[in-house]
């Protein structure tokens, strides 16, 4: 059986003009991968009525599923209610059940219903209701032909919240029987495309049926492997089940191969894999960041749970700074410059006796676009770490603008602090 | 003369399942427009033949100009090349200018052209190609029908080096005498959508041809005005012009009715704002972040020049950094706990003092998602800021996950320091 097919039509001029990405398509995709839907196609259309209208027809005949998302609040560029109507025929109509949820909602945050907020209740005939557990706009879903249609909110929680307690349940209710896919993602740090598809690829021309993606960012190069029909690979079903995976003879050679690039699997991230072998080690950490500016210490900070081991962070942008805060001498800085070993081995060291601290960690560096020198060109960097195994500090040179070298060198010193507490080499 | 149309195919998987966003339309989109080019609609596709086929041939029947990104390297999953090729009925051959453009930008790598790398150089015959001067990929330009198909790498400075020095002078040079079109937003903060509506919306009524479009994100609602059609419009074509846009009444009056909501106007964000004010006055500023954890120091660092004004930062995420680093005493924060109004004029006093900037300014609240009480709910945040005009502090209480209420969180520290410089109240 053939995994089912979905098209998510994402509505709202300014996702093609006014500066804004759709990002509800990365949990809409993973919810319906588990449901063994295949998303094979996203869209984004403006709000005018033709190009809804016309888009969704076109998607009718080809996906099984459609999500629809956006354009259903109260202002004058919401037009999806009507455009769904329209082209599928229907007359829409304030519903009981739909008002029922914007009275409840808007209740919730004293506020009435005005004329200009009804238009949210209006749903068309014949459509089920979906209620909406985090804001004011109820969804719908429909059947038109062999087509499942469900409209659902833009915002973020909105979507995710009617995603899984409205659509979800539907969906598996509905397309019973259909295959299980799956996909697995690893997450690695230093090494480019072209080295990572020599190593894996090798191993996937005698899996037929198994696909290698391979993604580079400023994170990192994902590869993903992934499968949307078990029975022609070599996978079965319980694929997704933690025991197979490890068990699993395919991913764990590529767990090999990949050695200690491999920081993550999955969704797990950088910062969550540092913050857990710091938990499990009970070590706490203090951080003296330069050309990072904070970022090191956000990122660190998104992750619940790490005021236990997040003692202080510094943003020592100033020599003075770098003299009060990690008491820097003035001299090394002078006789170094601070984008220098000497002056990242200083910092470290001091915010670790500053703050007295398991883990120092500094960074410094030129993130541009100014104050680059053909010596010291813009993104080199230097990092260390100053802790109970001793003191090391590496020297890197990123490319890209200010924020991608503030980025890599975020994402390189993390990586610093996960290698010194797995203690293998970078 | 109506505006001409754009299509955009993002293609790859992992921009469907691989948990990324295709960002790349955003500034192909402005791209387009400053040549007089309506984006109509965005697709992103798996790395499937067939799915790139069939939306190539399905968008060249309704599309002038169509701009496929991604797709064009060394890799197995790399078919756009191929996909192009064989929907159009052409030859892939290994082009004299595109080995050149490879072998140049691999050489400034120190690296050599191998029987993998070289599959970039496979051009579709009668295409132009495209130089790439930041990586290896070559882009290909070919007229298919009355339609312009452009094919440029995925990487996001690869595709906006191609779209300025390649594809831009190409569709200027081909599509003379289109109509020009504007847009123009405003950034704001602190009022809900619904509210702006009803200020901005009874403006335009009259002035037909020009539509309103309000996206609510964490960083505030950004409200724009879009023109596709001068003709039918009460502005001219002049719109782009600063001294226009001055004294243009619309958008004067736009700017009046939204007061000192109106933090920013285009793709200004609320921390260049604040480092333009900084910087105007000469005035330095250090950082106290606890919830936030580094964010606001991030933020302000994403500004080239910010080392100007931006003394130092702090992320005293415990008691004991806050009294080393601030010079908190014990007894006020046992007396009122971390996360109050006193502790937050403490901490901004106390960063003021210690690192004798202009401006100190804290943040201090609850990120969630644990740590929450009756008294002090999850989101509870407390700022304030000390400086030569005195003393402020505020209370805010928002909604959302972890990474929201810090963000949030961020965005109002900002707007503080905002206000507090153009003496304005909040």
């Amino acid at each position: 059986m053939k995994p089912f097919r979905a098209d998510i039509l994402a509505i709202g001029s300014e996702l093609l003009h006014g500066g804004r990405v759709d990002s509800n398509s990365l949990f809409i995709a993973d919810i319906l991968a588990s449901c063994g839907i295949r998303v094979a196609q996203k869209m984004a259309l403006s709000d005018e009525l033709r190009d809804i209208q016309s888009a969704l027809r076109a998607t009718c005949k080809q996906a099984d599923v459609v999500i629809v998302t956006g354009g259903l609040g109260s202002t004058v560029d919401d037009r999806t209610r009507e455009a769904v109507a329209t082209t599928f025929g229907r007359k829409l109509a304030a519903r009981p059940k739909a008002m029922q949820i914007l009275k409840r909602q808007l209740h919730k945050r004293g506020r009435i219903v005005t004329p200009l907020l009804a238009r949210q209740a209006l749903i068309p005939l014949g459509a089920q209701v979906l209620d909406n557990g985090v804001g004011t706009a109820p969804g719908f879903y429909l059947q038109e032909g062999s087509t499942h249609v469900f409209v659902i909110p833009g915002v973020p929680r909105e979507a995710r919240d009617m995603m899984d307690l409205q659509v979800q349940p539907i969906l598996k209710r509905r397309l019973k029987g259909t295959t299980v896919l799956w996909s697995h993602a690893f997450n690695t740090v230093g090494l480019p495309e072209t080295d990572i598809q020599q190593l894996v690829a090798p191993l996937l021309s005698a899996s037929s049926g198994i696909a290698l993606s391979l993604l580079a960012s400023t994170k990192g190069v994902k590869v993903t492997l992934s499968c949307w029909d078990p029975k022609d690979s070599k996978l079965s079903r319980s694929t997704k089940s933690k025991s197979f995976l490890q068990g699993d003879s395919l991913l764990h050679e590529v767990r090999k191969r990949l050695g200690p690039c491999l920081f993550s699997e999955g969704d797990e991230t950088m910062e969550e894999v540092v913050g857990q072998l710091l938990s499990s080690r009970k070590w706490t950490i203090g951080l003296a960041e330069s050309c990072t500016g904070g970022l090191i210490a956000h990122r660190i900070t998104e992750v619940p749970g790490s005021s236990g081991y997040l003692e202080r962070g510094t943003v020592t942008y100033s020599n003075k700074a770098k003299e009060e805060l990690l008491g820097i001498a003035r001299a090394l800085l002078r006789k170094n410059g601070a984008v220098s070993a000497q002056v990242a081995e200083a910092m470290a060291k001091g915010i670790r006796a500053k703050s007295r601290v398991d883990l120092g960690v500094s960074v410094t560096g030129i993130a541009g676009p100014g104050g680059g020198s053909a010596k010291k060109p813009v993104g080199l960097v230097y990092m260390a770490i100053d802790g109970p195994q001793g003191r090391k500090s590496q020297r890197c040179q990123f490319g890209g603008d200010r924020t991608e070298i503030k980025f890599r060198s975020s994402q390189a010193a993390l990586n610093m602090i996960r290698c010194y507490l797995l203690q293998v080499k970078m």
